[in-house]
């Protein structure tokens, strides 16, 4: 009898999807970022995505509004992986009884900000009672602008690897919180971090971006789940990883190197996708002016490799895998 | 500081409710059995609900697929509340890494059953770690049928209050598997609830139904509900309380009577409405002849009294609140 931890989270997901019934109004089913759905003329984006204490955050170093907001936040983020518009948020909360009702509410709030930060609005969900642990569980209901989202399949062999923003410091505010050093920048990346719901849209709009998904287990993991779906390998080298000057310092302290911070680092919810090698200097450039945001390209995906190399080797990092 | 035990969860959700935003496009946001909003042509009504293990459900006399059932039936019977059309559901799985994978497959197939058997699918969620215990939280996605829906609030004073089925077996069945008695038809109640999706459709096509709740808290709990969004009270009579041949039987083992556990048995699933007096007796026999289904008139709403009353006083049950 085999238990989750030997299966894991994607093992899991494999077995259980070739199981399920399906309908001509479901688009695409489970495996992507969100479930892409026809109702009447629109075509919805759904996603559930939970965050549990002591997994995904600890209340000692966050405020009950970070923890909303950052759960919020981190499912939005998958709607925004598919270049969509976030609409509606719903909310499942199971709290003890003796918790504080202005911690739950601070929770809310955060979930609420988080939505309307994003253009969208809380609209309802649940309350229980629950023994330890807290859960929030957060689904976001939002809408593929003229019919058009992004998958993780579609990525074409020789495409870059392209990546926004600051894929390292989520994991580097983290490590700071837990060994209570001062990195405010970092901790605010872990604690409050932004979906990239406008550059997924833009990104969506372009004909060049092929494929696309949200970082949430890290650039290895997640490049690969682009890979894998696009029957590709991707190779990346780690002199690619930019630097990173808010990382110096917590790289100095954990003895880890920027490349781990970048290619492990979960919670990151920037952006990786493959983008066409012809357009991709003006497309990053036109990003750039767009957003202010840096992108950078780490990869390219190729029909010679199988899974994720770099510097032409398996990596040597573990990433994060939820139940190994 | 006052903890959730303390202000409830009914208490929490106006509380939270007051601090949210809104959107043209939500029509109803928190506070009732769905929340319904615009998307394109569609009018889609939106729900979570969460099962707990140890609150809503126990492994020791649930079998996996059971506990899935059970979980997707609670959510999509907030869309028949409506009157709506299941479509879409999605569900987080948290479960702690030594979970045998069967058994966790077996409760997303049991979801996947559940949603087939009212005519929607399972598109997608979410599977994380967790510690203790397993969380099963499920989101429905439904649409209303030519945008016609139901509301707890619209029930005018002098309205019957009618409610479908056997809304005591599902408690019946409870207190049978705690207490290890043979009574399978009360625990298959319990433990296999058909959501009353046709039935909801159904009632909701009639111009004479004014209001509907499902009952997930027991018909004091759920009727106080309409009673209180339509701004009525509503006054039940004991007498009017049908003997359910199946509860005979743990009646007299458990020394509760009929009317406890019409009135305050939880997961029922049924579903309560308030109805024009003039035409009750040709709807619910329309009602029962289409279904096949007893529907039986329990009280009536009021304008001359606020809140329950159970021949003429506050019900002396107190009912089932999550959090106190």
């Amino acid at each position: 009898m085999s238990s989750m931890k030997d299966i894991g989270e994607f093992g899991f997901i494999d077995r259980i999807t070739k199981q399920l019934g399906t309908s001509p109004d479901v688009i695409v089913g489970p495996g992507d970022d969100c479930a892409v759905l026809r109702s009447g003329d629109s075509i919805l984006l759904a996603t559930m995505d939970a965050s549990i204490e002591g997994v995904h955050f600890r209340r000692e170093w966050s405020s009950p509004e970070e923890i909303g907001w950052k759960a919020a936040a981190a499912a939005i983020s998958d709607i925004a992986a598919m270049g969509g518009v976030p609409k509606f948020v719903l909310s499942s909360v199971a709290a003890p009884p003796d918790l504080e009702s202005d911690a739950l509410e601070g929770m809310c709030r955060g979930m609420a900000e988080a939505a309307a930060h994003c253009g969208a609005v809380l609209v309802g969900g649940d309350v229980t009672r629950s023994p330890e642990p807290i859960v929030l569980d957060v689904t976001v209901i939002g809408e593929a602008r003229e019919g058009r989202y992004l998958l993780r399949g579609g990525a074409r062999s020789g495409d870059m690897l392209a990546v926004t923003g600051w894929p390292g410091r989520s994991a580097g505010g983290l490590d700071a919180l837990e060994r209570a050093f001062d990195a405010p920048a970092l901790a605010r990346a872990h604690l409050h971090p932004k979906p990239r719901v406008r550059e997924g849209q833009w990104l969506c709009g372009r004909d060049d971006v092929r494929a696309m998904i949200d970082l949430s287990d890290g650039v290895i993991q997640d490049a690969g789940h682009l890979a894998e779906r696009s029957e590709l390998g991707v190779v990346m080298t780690s002199a690619s990883v930019a630097v990173d000057p808010e990382l110096l310092d917590i790289c100095a302290k954990t003895d880890r190197s920027m490349q781990e911070y970048v290619f492990t680092g979960g919670e990151a919810y920037e952006l990786a996708f493959a983008i066409d090698p012809n357009t991709v200097g003006e497309t990053l450039a036109a990003f750039r002016e767009e957003f202010g945001l840096p992108v950078h390209i780490l990869g390219e995906f190729s029909d010679q490799y199988e899974g994720v190399l770099i510097d032409g080797a398996p990596p040597a990092y573990p990433g994060f895998e939820h139940f190994t």
